[in-house]
């Protein structure tokens, strides 16, 4: 896929929405356990019960290796069924992955080869030789961790350089655009820091961001449309929790479902009122 | 494991070499492909010629996860025949996790109850609470990285904070000793980076370094050992490919061991002259 394809989608549905498929045995309903595979049970029906709302799905490593062989199976079902009966959808492995160079081509090759993702979370701090063996991959993404939603983003990423005034998850947006382009990167960019967009976009203007942080986290759709959008929309907002788990009766996928429609909505008046739609 | 328990099976063994285990089916003795599971039967022929002369050994997750399914399996298959067969051997997953704390938690599970992993390596990207999941477990170990041995860790780790001097990696060591202390952290410290080391241990004297980047990647063992031993060793020196690869003939694990007994033989001279064995 590339920035125009998802654009195009995004006008199509009316929405930047990226449902986070963060399935854990603990929070779904519990009828599910009696199938054979309740990950992907509760996956399938979630994910035909939002995909019209949405452009983008981003399943989170973590709980699938949490539950070891069995996950790992019931993500690669998950994935493969969405590009038989979704085949629009842009896919984003939520992984958090960063090596030097030799290990992050094996990454590379785990999630763009052997499980056809789109897109690749990815940590900086190891710097250049461990982001572009991603890049070399025609028509996927890093999404590089700029500045993430949680409380801890403040240890580290607003860090100064002497030199320069520079932040650090300034200087991860700078240096990384020599490393690839705003067709094979894009960044993450939590919700709850949206009075940082401004100055992101200065930086970055044509790139995609990836914005978690929105419902469990507290981020406002608002804020981040009005400081983010670009030309091209140029957001995927995420929600995971406050979508998937909307419910744990027997209707959760109607509720999830109802859910998305929600953020849906909200999404398509913002695209229209920034004529990004008519 | 404990700090102490560690340092008795080094004297013991008059080593302090960890051996990681990046199983490439490209690299690997051709004829093992004829196997049915030829990641594991490769794993367990190194392990076996090279247990006697090492103190840990590193699955580098990148590896198993680029087979998918199959690389998973083969991953817990090597993880349990360590355990089954080398019960005093620490063992380190190299998978560079990290992410909000929630996300963090199920990686803990991953590694810590699904796969009994005695560590994990993690990036400080997030902060805090991308960490402090990790950190709850007893006898269990974040590995945190600090200054990687790689060209790309001069991007970020390097840059300098306007008001007190301190570099980035200075400060993730210094910061994360509030989150945990040394019988439950250690850090990743380039052996490429060795005159670094006397500024890392006055940050943290009591606390084991995991040292990558001898062999392949060109560091030296005495420069490591020199400037980086602590009164209960405090290295774990890690060689992969130098070792696994030594020759990928049918004496492949013949060879392998016998370039483990060389650094090995290194490494008990180094423990001597230094008064940590007798």
């Amino acid at each position: 896929m590339n920035n125009q394809q998802l654009f195009e989608n995004i006008r199509k549905k009316g929405s930047f929405l990226c449902v986070g498929l963060d399935t854990d045995l603990k929070k779904i309903p519990q009828f599910l356990l009696d199938t054979t595979d309740p990950i992907f049970a509760f996956n399938k029906e979630i994910i035909d019960a939002t995909a019209q709302y949405t452009v983008a799905y981003k399943p989170n490593l973590a709980f699938y290796e949490s539950e070891g062989l069995e996950g790992w199976r019931s993500l690669e079902k998950t994935v493969h069924y969405l590009r038989e009966n979704y085949p629009d959808i842009f896919l984003i492995a939520d992984a958090k992955r960063g090596d030097i160079g030799n290990t992050s081509s094996m990454y590379a090759r785990a999630f763009f080869e052997k499980i056809e993702f789109d897109a690749i979370t990815v940590a900086p701090y190891m710097g250049e030789d461990s982001v572009k063996p991603f890049l070399s991959y025609a028509g996927k993404y890093v999404v590089l961790l700029a500045l993430t939603s949680n409380k801890g983003a403040s240890d580290f990423q607003f860090i100064t350089n002497d030199n320069t005034g520079e932040k650090l998850f300034e200087r991860v947006l700078r240096i990384s655009q020599q490393w690839g382009n705003a067709e094979n990167m894009m960044y993450v960019v939590g919700a709850t820091k949206a009075e940082e967009l401004t100055g992101i976009r200065n930086i970055i203007p044509g790139h995609f961001l990836l914005v978690p942080g929105i419902g469990a986290q507290g981020g406002s759709l608002q804020e981040v449309a009005k400081y983010g959008l670009n030309k091209q929309c140029g957001l995927l907002v995420n929600s995971s929790r406050a979508i998937i788990y909307a419910s744990n009766g027997p209707e959760f996928a109607v509720k999830a479902g109802e859910s998305a429609k929600e953020t849906r909505d909200e999404m398509f008046e913002l695209l229209k009122n920034n004529g990004l739609i008519i």
